[in-house]
């Protein structure tokens, strides 16, 4: 936790608030800061800044007592990927979710495919937002406070439809990582580079274990997705999410 | 598991196999072959190809016989980027090993930093190769046959004078990754584009999570290496070594 994060709700009109939870804990038994201590604190989708430390109770239940002095008012800007995940395995997805969040990215959309198992679609992790919580752990990692924007779609169909109606005019490249893809990233960038450079957004789509069906391909192909290799060696989706998503930070940097 | 691989002494001269573990068990359960099917094949740091199921026993205790046709006699080539790395928490270490051998790398440094935390040296992987396993699990999922060298250092200083006398010429690019670099990973990658091209190789340095303390740095420094930011973001350390080794593996591809 290299940021303490607080809904913005929590905090009085007088920028003071009183934490008794696993933030308390942290500052008490991790940070083992005292009265007069500062700590870097943020508003969930809101600004950064210090916080000076006015009261501890160092034992349990913990309590810590905080003056906020927000030095931004906004969050840092929206990062410049979206990432479409074939919704795997609850335990898999928790970790992707923290990891992504702390990479960066805008928005994520869980999607169905024909090889995700269904019962997938039962992880309470889905119910009430509870994935929120790994979100949460990526911005605390990230010292950062812009929530991604979680969309849940069940049908493939449905999300291809909206995709389309909807959002796919937000993006100057449109990705499909896949192992049967034979343009490379790099390719793939390039032609999106001149508006890349003016702050252009990129939306990467990562398939199933077993990757997508060929149909699937094809209706991305058909909506202007480029269908990018990703290598010759087969890669977890957890590790292709994080590899993927750098590899296009990389690019994009020097285009 | 894509690939199922064996010690080249398990294989008779030939080229038959009977296998009961795990191996077999992921052939009934997860492969659900039968008899006459074919499997993919490779010898630990050898060549790779297909195996005909000449008998199966898919009743526990498992057992299946393999007549085994190699195509390549040798491993793939060696991967690009070898890393060093701040020994992390034993979890950890697991996750990432079989994760950056999914990747491919030739060597892995496993090195103290003064912000390791001692008692991870303790650690059962880390005795008798206990961490092959979790090597093999990166071979099985990359479809690899090329086990990456593991080199253990207790001494920070014990890695640094060997590196100096014995390996340093091996590579094109000496890369640090540090919250303090200010250099990019594209010029650093830049600087020894064309020697990379022509296939030099990247030693990566991966710091514990805190990061290298300044000493260790100006220590890297010293020797020649590039000191190179990672970004506003704070990774974890499994985050981040994918990360970086993506970032390096893209823009080596368009240097």
């Amino acid at each position: 936790m290299n940021i303490i994060l607080f809904e913005e709700k929590e905090i009085s009109s007088t920028y003071h608030i009183q934490i008794t939870d696993h933030r308390a804990k942290h500052i008490v038994k991790v940070l083992r800061s005292q009265v007069g201590d500062r700590v870097r604190v943020g508003v969930i989708d809101g600004g950064r800044g210090m916080a000076k430390i006015v009261a501890i109770k160092p034992k349990f239940p913990f309590s810590v007592d905080l003056d906020i002095q927000l030095e931004t008012t906004l969050p840092e800007e929206k990062p410049v990927i979206d990432l479409v995940l074939a919704l795997p395995r609850p335990i898999m997805l928790r970790r992707i979710l923290s990891q992504v969040t702390s990479l960066g990215v805008g928005r994520i959309f869980l999607i169905d495919s024909q090889r995700v198992e269904k019962s997938f679609w039962q992880a309470s992790l889905l119910q009430n937002e509870q994935y929120r919580e790994h979100l949460l752990i990526g911005l605390e990692q990230a010292v950062a406070t812009r929530l991604p924007e979680v969309s849940i779609y069940p049908k493939f169909k449905g999300f291809m439809d909206e995709l389309l109606v909807k959002d796919l005019d937000d993006y100057s490249a449109l990705i499909v990582a896949d192992p049967a893809g034979t343009n490379t990233f790099s390719e793939a960038l390039r032609q999106a580079g001149g508006s890349l450079r003016q702050g252009g957004r990129v939306l990467l789509c990562v398939g199933p274990e077993g990757g997508w069906v060929p149909a699937e391909v094809d209706q991305f192909s058909g909506c202007g997705f480029s269908i990018c290799t990703i290598g010759e060696r087969i890669l977890k989706v957890d590790t292709a999410v994080i590899a993927l998503h750098s590899r296009i930070m990389a690019l994009r940097e020097i285009l």
